[in-house]
């Protein structure tokens, strides 16, 4: 069941206590795409600039991923360079050059808009809205957004963006800014009256939440020896979660939603974000395969269960 | 199966952003014994001053918890008062009486010497140490223990006491300091080569990890919908723990030993921990029963199963 992913192709410059790199495959759209494609058939739509490197195109390629919805525009592909702190928990900006990305227009191509996933990944909502107008009546619509479209200036911008989707992932400050509820099961409880029927709040290092109107479901972080580098680990949750989701077929409109479903896409997102840890950027999904996936899926049943 | 419980019967004074209390029946010893009085009898080790309150000594009684080690010196009990901040994920001490506690050499009454399960609150390390001797062979000791007692005056003290018992029960903070490691895992390496073959570290509203040379088991915290006051909720996590093994008949040195019953002893030590906090200090467990606690911890499965 194909997925259409929106979002930033990006180039990162990354520092961690465990090493540098200056220039490397980066962006929401990216990870999300990488990682769904374990799981299904994936179509970006976004923006590079004429630096987009054919070996970054190849990578993207080798997973099957359709390139049809990037646009290749003259300038600069978007850039982003930041530094973690010594136990990773923070990290600094140092640099942001929106480059081509500033006047992105997201254009659905003709044979993604019947795809029944999609996957808005955090750009200004104005554009999540105009991609899933595009699309026709997709069966899952979900997106991730940030603290930034919270603020006065894009609040509304970012309510009447929300209020369509199904599903709606995020990190628990921005759970926190966009309810303004400090308690995270109140603030689901204020989030749900904003459209989304599913919430999934992510956590860091210590887990996710799914929040439904009829109850939750959490599992704690992977424990992992070692964090080499948690840039997209967010994204790469995403991925998986609404990438098992497209996997299975599943329906939230289908009278019966099949809750345990919506916890195994929670813990494929907690798979994958664990994996994107272990190497620099995107390098973990070079060799990635199915098979250690599946295996860390069930090594969460056995460290989780009782 | 009787559990002997050591550490401080106190008075606290307590601040939350809910409100204030200036004198609560508190200390280790009293959340512990309380708590595990659901599954198990509990016999305590303790001193008071003659200020302890006679309908306080009831709420034990009541509790069919054993006061025969509970030592009774002219002056006054054990005093702590501190603050909560605004999220109460910070307290401030504002006050710390020993009193009577600073002369505390614990006795052992004769008949809870054959006692099969002792658990430690934590006190300095040397008395902790010396209660431990006076036990025949106890068929599993634990303790908990902090940041205070790692520090250089302390380090070979406490080295010597751990390094006797079947579990420690720590915070991951402490488990940190303790073993020079950030990251838990390594950490939980470390901490194995001190002593313990059980390590159960205690990370507040995230849960809790039980690890063993051959593998670990995680849950996350419970989500309440108001943290009314966190005071004890660590100490209320290690009374479910040991509680519930006592109840069981737990034994670590018996050839096979059942993980899972580890396991569950740390959803009972959650869930325990997570009814603390919903009044001041002891209050709730005034009214708690063995339904409500097996209530949760099938509510525990429930949001954790996949």
């Amino acid at each position: 069941m194909s997925l259409v992913v929106v979002g930033s192709v990006a180039y990162d410059g990354i520092e961690t206590p465990h090493g540098r790199v200056d220039r490397i495959l980066g962006g929401a759209c990216t990870y999300i795409a990488l990682v769904a494609s374990y799981f299904t058939t994936v179509r970006i739509v976004a923006v590079v600039g004429d630096d987009f490197a054919p070996e970054d195109e190849q990578l993207l390629l080798a997973r099957g991923i359709d390139l049809e919805g990037l646009e290749r525009v003259p300038g600069k592909s978007f850039f982003w360079q930041g530094v973690y702190s010594a136990d990773m928990n923070d990290r600094t900006t140092l640099r942001t050059d929106l480059n081509v990305f500033a006047d992105f227009q997201p254009k659905i191509p003709a044979n993604y808009k019947s795809d029944p996933y999609l996957m808005l990944g955090n750009i200004q909502p104005a554009l999540q809205q105009s991609v899933r107008a595009q699309m026709h009546r997709p069966r899952l619509t979900g997106g991730d957004t940030m603290n930034y479209w919270m603020t006065p200036q894009y609040r509304d911008e970012l309510l009447s963006t929300i209020r369509e989707w199904d599903f709606l992932l995020i990190n628990d400050s921005e759970a926190r800014a966009l309810s303004g509820e400090n308690n995270l099961k109140r603030a689901a409880a204020k989030i749900f009256e904003l459209g989304p029927r599913t919430l999934v709040i992510k956590r860091g290092e210590y887990g996710a939440i799914l929040f439904r109107r009829d109850g939750y479901f959490m599992v704690p972080g992977y424990l992992l020896e070692q964090v080499f580098d948690p840039t997209g680990a967010g994204d790469c949750f995403a991925g998986g979660f609404v990438g098992y989701l497209a996997e299975r077929g599943f329906d939230l409109d289908n009278g019966h939603v099949d809750h345990k479903e919506l916890s195994r896409a929670v813990i494929y997102g907690s798979v994958m974000g664990s994996f994107c840890c272990e190497n620099f950027g995107v390098d973990r999904f070079r060799t990635l395969t199915r098979q250690e996936i599946d295996a860390r899926f069930h090594e969460f049943r056995d460290f989780t269960e009782f």
